[in-house]
């Protein structure tokens, strides 16, 4: 089976939209946060602990596995599911993102064939194309694979802008050509920029292919302000079918899920409640906290007394603080198990909110508290 | 409450022992082999971790939780138990090998008082005596506290370690003096190196300041062999009460456990399984493994079929070689689980034979198959 979205509620003072999503792994609740699990594991955690914080959709990525451990020895394990041991839907991108990424500071050479590049490893050759990158996911067996796409940075002009639109649109066709796995859907990119003439013109060109479900892409490459984001979503979304999920590369910071939600996103992800963690930082309710701070030296207290997650429920902020000081890394897993936990409960938030259309209200109430004390981690 | 021995069963074939050891958080059977959870966590594991696997005592070090984060915010927290949320008995050991071994190529002034040396972490003086580590102990409110001792090398002379044992011995009656919490055991320290006058007279001295137990130090320092390792054993067994619980302290290699079990040892700890686990390898009944090693990038068994911990029930040897070669630390985790469980399991195996009086069968059996293999670690 491919997935199927079924639209179940649109939010009546906002675009958002409640629905539910079936897939291989059960029938999941959008909006949704996909936590990351980069090379086949969110950092530092296990299958159960995504299952204990009610994670559904996980991501991974595919640059990263084709160079390790491979995508055949994957292929070999069974899948990746049977790999890496998650009994949940997984979402693999195309590698697009980490060649124009990883690869920011290298020489690479972009053709109409694909992209020729230099691993981030070794500095070995490497060549990417559409084709590739779908052969590659077809062979990871990933619940939903994502069209081959350039991601050129937020500087970039109309003109090069209008040119790699054109180009993301051919490998899209031709990655859909050679796409052969009848369990795996397959998601077309828009792009474009902050133009709105692109990002209508990316839209309508890639839902004419006829794709099990949308991308909007280019918002967390490299330099984006937040208005090119919302122009970003605000320009694609109109065009895209309400019958097919939508999904917004790269976002995770809380405010910008809100605002993607309200304008009628439905699928997020980031590296973001993972990565603050390995840094200390933690998500509340009140804005971000450092848990190296000083002052949390002898509070006895959670990090959120609210919330239901395993740090939560287990340890204070004067121990993980301890943790982190003492460069032990059951502080790093215990923040991304609570981090993580902070979004997907969110998004439980939100989905409430768009069921009982208070959405605005909710984003208010949000907005109030969590900006109140943010600025204060990292 | 102290705790409180119970000698159950003596092997018929050897000198090992059988028993229970009452504790204020539940009884415990022995010969046990207890974690090390140096400052306040055994190395990227949860407490619950440690339940499934079994764990009863596990260790943690007074000289790593005197520096970070101190004696007196462990203390405010309501004791180690609640600072780490580890609802199971702990052992604090002195702090005095820390001081010797961290301590190995600084300078250090060992007078009759204390010991000063200085900080591993900034350089800072310190000066560590018997009071202080008693007194470190009882606001860590441990379970069982270890006399503060000295730990001269393997190399010291017959001259040197009469002096350091009659010291050894004032220090333990200082500690003892001062020692007051009346829910925390403590332990006395049998020094003396591999001379059988030495450790005769330092358990027969130590025994008559009578301690809630005994241990049995200097066999982990630094460059003792294994016969210095059964001499010292042999040599203070003799001397020790029946009806007191013996500790050999730091040894947790699975060859050195049985033999330190067969001579009489009840407890044992060492950081030996965590360790190896973060440099990828793993215990085996065949032996130690490496999992960074090639031939088992396409192995898609777990590291022990027949092991029940959580790592074999649910993943490779492919997928944990994968994690390590990724520097994903999940791999290393996932190995410290394994190999805890393995000398935990072990041990289960072992007052199983201790019961049955095979304990020499199971000598015989278990170093056949492990030397098989052994030497591939590492």
């Amino acid at each position: 089976m491919k997935i199927k979205y079924n639209l179940l509620k649109r939010e009546k003072s906002s675009k958002a939209r409640y629905g539910k999503l079936e897939t291989n792994y059960g029938t999941y609740e959008t909006p949704m946060f996909m936590p990351v699990g980069t090379k086949a594991t969110v950092k530092m955690l296990t299958p159960d602990e995504l299952y204990d914080m009610h994670a559904g959709i996980i991501l991974s990525n595919t640059y990263h596995l084709w160079l390790r451990p491979g995508e055949d020895l994957i292929d070999k394990a069974g899948g990746l599911h049977k790999f890496m041991n998650y009994n949940g839907p997984i979402l693999t991108d195309s590698g697009g993102f980490q060649v124009f990424s990883l690869a920011k500071n290298k020489k690479k050479d972009i053709t109409e064939e694909g992209v020729h590049f230099k691993s981030h490893i070794d500095g070995s050759n490497l060549f990417l194309t559409p084709e590739k990158s779908i052969e590659i996911q077809n062979k990871l067996d990933s619940d939903i694979a994502m069209s081959f796409d350039e991601c050129p940075p937020a500087s970039a002009s109309h003109e090069y802008l209008k040119n790699s639109v054109e180009r993301t649109l051919r490998w899209a066709e031709r990655g859909k050509k050679v796409h052969n796995n009848p369990r795996q859907a397959l998601f077309g990119i828009v792009q474009g920029g902050a133009y709105k003439d692109l990002r209508k013109y990316s839209a309508i060109e890639t839902v004419k292919m006829d794709f099990d479900g949308y991308s909007i892409g280019g918002v967390a490459n490299d330099g984006e302000s937040k208005e090119d984001m919302y122009k970003a979503i605000d320009y694609s979304i109109p065009y895209l079918p309400e019958d097919k999920v939508r999904y917004l590369m790269g976002v995770g910071e809380p405010v910008d899920i809100i605002e993607g939600v309200i304008r009628g996103v439905d699928l997020f992800d980031c590296v973001l409640s993972t990565r603050i963690a390995r840094h200390g930082n933690a998500f509340t309710r009140y804005g971000k906290i450092n848990l190296k701070n000083l002052k949390f030296r002898e509070d006895f207290t959670p990090v959120e007394e609210s919330c239901d997650c395993y740090c939560c429920k287990n340890f204070t902020k004067a121990y993980i603080r301890h943790l982190i000081m003492a460069d032990e890394s059951l502080g790093a897993r215990l923040l991304s198990i609570h981090n993580t936990r902070f979004l997907i409960k969110m998004m439980e938030e939100i989905r409430m909110a768009i069921q009982n259309d208070t959405l605005l209200e909710y984003r208010e109430d949000f907005l109030n508290k969590y900006l109140s004390r943010n600025g204060e981690g990292e």
